[in-house]
């Protein structure tokens, strides 16, 4: 599975029992947590979020609604006693905050907390079958947006084809990445005789908060899932570029020009207390356009 | 009005719909909040405080169940656009804490933030009808407990009789605290003649997070109510100890001591699912024992 849920939709002043920014992406049995906005830790558990898989947190940017729930995190894992490492990938000054917040408290955390400060866009994550990277949006503070993207599939072989084409299992491998096999006699046995295409390879954006920028297209491109926020309607289209937020017609666009699969769109603000103008005025643009409700979880 | 309303009454690991400590403190017209911890904006709203109304907010010391919501709030209160002034009244390190988060977010709040360092116990602020004092309890960190008392209430005046003594209006005043008037011929008219007692100055004392120690009970003597934590059951009194938390019964024990009107128990470890216990044994050793409950107000 390759999917995100979220947890929090709303823009910076919670109401109407929608919460700050926080997502957690799915790869597998990996979690991942992306934003940790106030009062995440009790989101996890409405939604039955099993947060000791969470090894990653990503955080966007240091607007508290994207990170005031992540101490109390932190603490609620060393108060369960949690061994595991824990990898926390932000910018720099967050470091310094929560250092300041463990002292004053006298806390030791029971684990081992790695900080990895964003500093420059590209990889910052390599698992087996997917890596992570930042790249930058524009905002009114330094903020990343995040791209998770499964590696190329590998070819799935034929069994049956193995057999007739008497093909050593030790070149195995090497007909998953596409390879041709050939044997003692010079023989060419195409790849595509003995092995199928993998399926593939999917890719998840998360574009923080940020203003209608174009810059976002070329690192979003093809993606088959783009989170983009809109913060207002567009008649605020005003109001959203004054504050480097976007609107649900911008985020529309941004996915329409960057062919993404799927947009869904959410950090809605506070003045709305009912969200169906947003899917309206997205989907005027970008037909497959979807709200980011809480508890609900998107496949990639 | 006098009365404390509860926000929170669980120990710092948030569970069973329980959130961490924060309590308002209503005096008429005057809101206080006393402990903030994370997802009181959110409690607030639940409850409908008028939070526009909380001019002094009161922490008792830097665990962060105890002010983990604290920056959303001051946060948010600059969102909705406060202009008036907010006092903040907690241990050294929360200043510098939260100046790194307001930098970091480049935040220039739209209110006044007035930071007094809590540092030594005595009376930290008086208003006209009310006082209110800090003093030391005995935790793992520095930790303060609150104590809100009403000034003296001033005697009532008996308008028939101050008119059949032919009193002056400009004595009034002071036959308010309780003088006898003597008029020109030597005449001595009693106080008791003209007014009558004012009704009894009441007392609520906040004793957050503490072991047992029977150095509270001289700070905390006669007051009406009494929060004291009860964060275990009897039967886990010496984890009680080690961690510096107190026990249902010990709370007891403390209100029983100190001849207080009546005990409020609360900050509940997150291991009891449910709470019937605490209040059976509180009771045991203390009649007027309760449990406090969230979104629940308590009067003075």
């Amino acid at each position: 599975m390759f999917a995100v849920t979220i947890l929090g939709n709303n823009s910076a002043l919670p109401m109407h029992d929608r919460h700050p920014t926080a997502q957690v992406v799915t790869y597998d049995e990996h979690l991942m947590l992306v934003d940790c906005g106030e009062a995440t830790q009790m989101q996890m558990t409405r939604y039955k979020i099993r947060r000791s898989k969470i090894h990653h947190i990503f955080i966007s940017h240091l607007h508290g609604d994207h990170y005031f729930g992540l101490a109390g995190l932190l603490n609620s894992y060393s108060l369960n006693g949690r061994k595991d490492d824990l990898h926390l990938y932000a910018s720099p000054p967050l470091m310094e905050i929560l250092h300041l917040q463990f002292q004053a408290a006298n806390t030791e955390l029971t684990y081992h907390l790695h900080f990895h400060p964003l500093t420059a866009e590209g990889r910052i994550m390599e698992e087996k079958k997917y890596t992570v990277d930042c790249f930058p949006v524009t905002h009114r503070i330094a903020c990343w947006g995040f791209l998770f993207r499964e590696k190329e599939k590998l070819r799935k072989l034929i069994p049956e084809k193995l057999k007739e084409f008497a093909i050593p299992s030790n070149f195995y491998s090497r007909l998953k990445t596409g390879e041709d096999y050939i044997d003692r006699d010079g023989n060419v046995i195409l790849n595509d005789w003995v092995a199928r295409p993998g399926g593939q390879a999917r890719s998840y954006a998360f574009c923080a908060d940020t203003k209608y920028e174009e810059n976002i297209i070329e690192r979003v491109k093809g993606v088959n899932l783009l989170y983009h926020e809109s913060t207002y309607l567009d008649d605020l289209r005003e109001r959203a570029r004054l504050r480097f937020h976007s609107t649900a017609k911008e985020a529309a666009t941004i996915a329409l020009k960057a062919g993404v699969g799927r947009l869904l769109i959410g950090h809605f603000s506070s003045k709305y207390e009912e969200l169906d103008e947003f899917q309206i005025e997205a989907e005027r643009v970008f037909a497959n356009s979807e709200l980011a409700l809480e508890g609900v979880t998107y496949r990639v």
